[in-house]
Parts: C-alpha cells; structure tokens; sequence
C-alpha cells in the first residue's frame, strides 16, 4: 500500500520524512496540508491525522506516525535502507537527528517562518534575532563537525545529514549563505549528488508563489 | 563501572537523563557542570565530554553520549527497563519524546531561563512573549493527550513521561501553573508518587541559591 505523507514544499520537518522516503525507496506519495492556512490545527484534522497539529504526519493503512525522526525510523525499519547507519553508530546517528530537532531546524525554521512568510504585524525584530542567534550556534557545531568528514556519522549518507540539512536548501533568506560555510556547502552538495535527491519545491506541493 | 552524568540541577534537559537513571536503577553519579558560567562552551570541556556544548552528557567507560533522548535510549538498553515502554509503542513513546524535545521543553526551557535565568539587560520582553505561547500551546496539546489517561503512552511510566515533565517541577516562573491544567496535574502527582522519584534539585547538584 503507498503511504502517504502529509506535507508542503515549505516545511524543512516535512522535508526531512520525504527525502527520507524517497532516498529509501519507499512507496509513497505527498499529500498536501495547508498549514499556513491552519489546517494542521483544526479538531477534524488532529482527531484523524495528527493531534500535535503539526506535520509532517505519515499514514500507512492503520499506522499513523508524526515527529520527522519517528517517521525516518519507520522508513528505515519497513525498506531495511541503510540510512539508518550501521548498527555501531545507531547512538551517534540518534544524538545528531535528536540535535537537529532540538537546537538546529528548530531554531531555522521558526527563524526563516518569521523572515519570510509572518505578516509584518506579527513580526519581531527580537524574536528574529534570538532565532538568529541560535540558528547562527548552531550552525558553527555542524560546521565544526563537518570538518574533516564527508558525512556526519560514519561514511555514508544517514539520516542525521537528511536532519540536518532539512532548512538548508531553500531559498528564502533566513541568515544562511553557504559561501560562510564551507564544510556545510561541500555537504550540502555531497547530499544533492545523492541519486534520487530532491529540493524540497520538487518533492513535496507547496511554494511561496502559490499563495502569492 | 559508574556512568558519570555531566548535569547540574538547574537544567529540565539534564533532569531527562538523571532521573531515567535512577528509576531503572542504574550505577550512576551525577558531575556538576558550570553551564551557566561557560564551562560546557569552553574548548576544552567541548573536546573531552560533548563537542555539541551542552548538557547532559554521559560517560560511561569510553562511551560519551549525549542528547537527553539518546541517554535515555542508551539506559533502558544497558538495564532493561520497562521504562522503554511496550515494543509495541516503541514509535509512539519515541513520538512523544521527540515533540518534548521539539516542542515543550525546547520552549519551555529558554522561557525559564529567560524569566529567571538572564541578567536584565539580555532579557527581551518579545522574546518571552514568543517562547510563551509556544509553551501554552505546547502545554495544549499535552493536556489534552492527558485527559482519560493515566500515562502519556500504555498504562506505565515511559520515558515519553519523564522527557514532558522535565521542567513542570521547577519552582522558578514560567508562565505554568499546575491549578491551571488539572490532567497535567494529576499526571504530574502520579510521575512524583514513582517509587524512587526525586526532584531535580534533590537528584542533581546546582540549584539557584547556589549562585545567589
């Protein structure tokens, strides 16, 4: 049966279940939820799909799942893909997808949301730069940490790199620029290079011009 | 051998680790770290302990980990414990600690540091305002997932339980009022009432007045 993942091209979470899928090979097709719009937060959606009101959220016949790491496990667990690492690095690759959700997307995402598609009224310039500032912490330890490995754990693609890099191909301005970082660009282009990779625009319905 | 958990008493995230240790019964001893003036940013601490920067951090023998979730992950293999949950829930139990660790405590944790933590002139009044409402909401949804049940997954404390809870103890201000969310409440009595439960203060070294 082809799973399917709820999702828009937006969303660096949703981004991170995708690639994931594809990259493993998985049967499975993006289904559309305009969350800007509030979708993702009425009662019907969150008593069938999602109750954290958030996505991504991936349902396959009766299992439903949310949380982008969970989802990556269940990829992994159901095609046996190898970028779940090697079974030695199963703690490392763990920390580094638990350090994204906690200190790096959750920090790019929001600061990006604010940047790009908040109305001005809503908008904070001291929201902004502590997002920045977190984002910009956060970015050093990967860039550290890519000094000198091709990937972040072990030497294949796994998917602490599809974490990691989940806000860093878009477009839109949030402080980014990879000619400031150069072990994260030369990785970022590793990751592209991957057979099969997609920029989230092509992976996933939902582009800022949509609703321009 | 003893694992040694880098902490200090004052950290919800150090909290997650210390007292999945305790409850499943682990030879641990917690090491004090001086968060707050530094000593997890400096160089040194980076290369030997936790190159991420931060607490928790476990060492047990030439193991280091770190990210509460991976601490916790890292105990129940080592000890067994039902605190892993059911296999069965294994991807809602991780579900649950992903979101604290994406959504509660992410906010939850600067919120406090903020409101009590920050010296007056670092402190932005849009910035707690913004890390306020994602608490509320965050606090929304756990509420919610409460009510009618005992335990945020199966009829048992997991580790989804202590990951939530992990900042609700503290007596700082933060915006939670335990009489304003009575499944919360009562969610948080059953978690206290654990044989083998200590406060955060009680379980870690490092409390406010200490520094006082």
């Amino acid at each position: 049966m082809t799973m399917k993942l709820y999702c828009m091209g937006e969303s660096g979470n949703a981004y991170k279940a995708a690639l994931t899928l594809e990259l493993a090979g998985a049967d499975w097709e993006p289904v559309f939820v305009d969350f800007f719009n509030g979708e993702a937060r009425k009662p019907e959606w969150r008593a069938e799909v999602n109750e954290m009101g958030e996505v991504p959220a991936l349902v396959d016949g009766d299992v439903k799942l949310s949380q982008s790491a969970v989802i990556q496990q269940y990829v992994i667990d159901q095609t046996g893909s190898p970028l779940g690492g090697k079974p030695e690095d199963k703690y490392e690759v763990m920390r580094w997808v638990l350090w994204d959700n906690n200190k790096m997307s959750s920090h790019a995402g929001p600061l990006r949301f604010q940047m790009n598609f908040l109305s001005e009224k809503h908008r904070s310039d001291a929201v902004i730069w502590f997002l920045h500032g977190r984002t910009q912490a956060a970015l050093e330890i990967l860039e550290l940490r890519l000094t000198g490995r091709d990937w972040i754990v072990g030497d294949a693609i796994t998917v602490a790199d599809i974490s990691c890099c989940s806000y860093l191909y878009y477009p839109e301005p949030f402080g980014f620029d990879r000619a400031d970082w150069p072990h994260i660009d030369a990785w970022l282009t590793r990751i592209s290079d991957t057979p099969g990779w997609k920029h989230p625009y092509d992976l996933m319905p939902g582009h800022p011009d949509d609703r321009a």
